[in-house]
């Protein structure tokens, strides 16, 4: 299904106005089964369901590995996607639950809490200089079609320090970052020691998604919450935010950005 | 709680950096317990929580006035609003577990469709005027000290033809429109025949809160997602998304704002 539809509008200026043709996002409801069991239905972008369900089952903790998957069954017209595991885990579906009830418009404190507790520092040595930092976020905005065909989703990607790896967009930015390490699960593609590039806010159940698969440092056009500039500096993640238009700001983590030493030279 | 914290970060350009303060906005954990049930658990920015409960339990159909409210108790050290009803609502609490279950970073498919059969076409002749639309805008973009500041935050205000009259902001779209309604519900503050403007996306879910007041015209600065348009023209309702630089995308309901006659002119 196509992640865009057209609708007639009426364009007005204070001067003029005109019929035009608006290409505007599609937000589908998709429907996880795990064996047979319905967790959860997402409001998404109708593209990479696969890759959602894999990255969500695996960022909720359902998933470790694609040895684990016995079938993947997407019906992309009901907005369906059945998995089924090796191993039932009943028991984790009874912590979503309990999960996705404290929840509202984002995740909820016991999700955050319950994930905190899980996530282990991540030790990697990774450096990155400014001007790569720069390079790719240009490379990433000019990667959306989606985003410039209709200004209503939010991109991600994987990097490492030169290139992008792994491109997906959404309406929700969750989904975004879900749909790339979906990919990654299931086509064997490995995180640590990488890059996450997202065009939307840092909040905590962001940076637990990231901690999750050992990436040392994400960067963000837009801003971070308090909670995510403390989880990264509580988990060693060196998180950038706020960049645009050639500069940003390093919250946590510096060391890997300004490895160059320019950066340490200026500040002195 | 200030809805935002300060951190130390390094602010590099391409030439040049500086240590700076910069000030983020705050992500709070709040647990609504209706009649001591525990209901969910949403991530705010941490003011205005009493509104924020009210808003919520209305838009999701546990409240319908201040009269069956018994108490409110705000404990914004902890996090947690109690909110007792003159009524036990029992068996709503049932149908938010099944609706929060089917959601994950938005609301979910059975949300939609339960809301969808139960929100009534909105029949209110107000009319607005092009020039009114782009002033209401523009000092809507000036309310907001908290985006200012941290350029983290969704805005909402309810208003009339001229002015705003409730504004108030979120790390979360759907929470500062909650706490607008909040305001209302709690403070007799008609919201019928009234204009909501918005700068985050419009959804299905924001059409549905929208409806449920009985708003007959929804701004947005940002866009719409296909659902939204969807659901405006169903329910009767005039969605204008885009306004930006003295321009609009009018998708549905186009007759409330072309009134004085001048956009049919331009478009004959």
């Amino acid at each position: 299904m196509d992640s865009v539809e057209s609708f007639p509008a009426l364009r007005l200026t204070q001067e003029d106005g005109s019929e035009i043709s608006a290409a505007v996002a599609r937000e589908f409801p998709l429907t996880i089964i795990l064996n047979d069991q319905e967790l959860v239905t997402l409001l998404c972008s109708p593209a990479d369901l696969r890759y959602l369900a894999a990255g969500f089952l695996a960022s909720e903790g359902f998933l470790d590995s694609k040895d684990e998957i016995r079938k993947i069954t997407v019906d992309d017209r009901r907005g369906v996607v059945r998995l089924e595991t090796t191993e039932d885990k009943g028991l984790a579906a009874d912590a979503l639950l309990k999960r996705v009830i404290s929840s509202g418009c984002g995740r909820g404190a016991s999700f955050y809490n319950a994930a905190d507790a899980a996530s282990q520092k991540v030790d990697s040595q990774m450096e990155i200089s400014v001007d790569e930092v720069f390079a790719l976020v240009n490379k990433f905005q000019h990667g959306s079609k989606l985003y410039l065909a209709t200004h209503g989703v939010h991109s991600a990607a994987l990097c490492d320090r030169k290139n992008i790896l792994v491109f997906n967009e959404d309406i929700g930015r969750h989904n975004a970052i879900d749909k790339i390490f979906g990919k990654c699960l299931l086509e064997d593609i490995p995180t640590a020691s990488r890059i996450i590039i997202t065009s939307g806010r840092i909040t905590s159940e962001v940076l637990h998604k990231v901690a999750k698969r050992g990436i040392p440092i994400i960067i963000s056009i837009s801003e971070s919450t308090n909670l995510g500039v403390r989880i990264a500096d509580t988990l060693g993640i060196t998180l950038v935010a706020s960049v645009r238009g050639k500069k940003m700001n390093i919250y946590t983590g510096s060391w890997r950005i300004a490895h160059d030493g320019k950066a340490e030279k200026r500040l002195q």
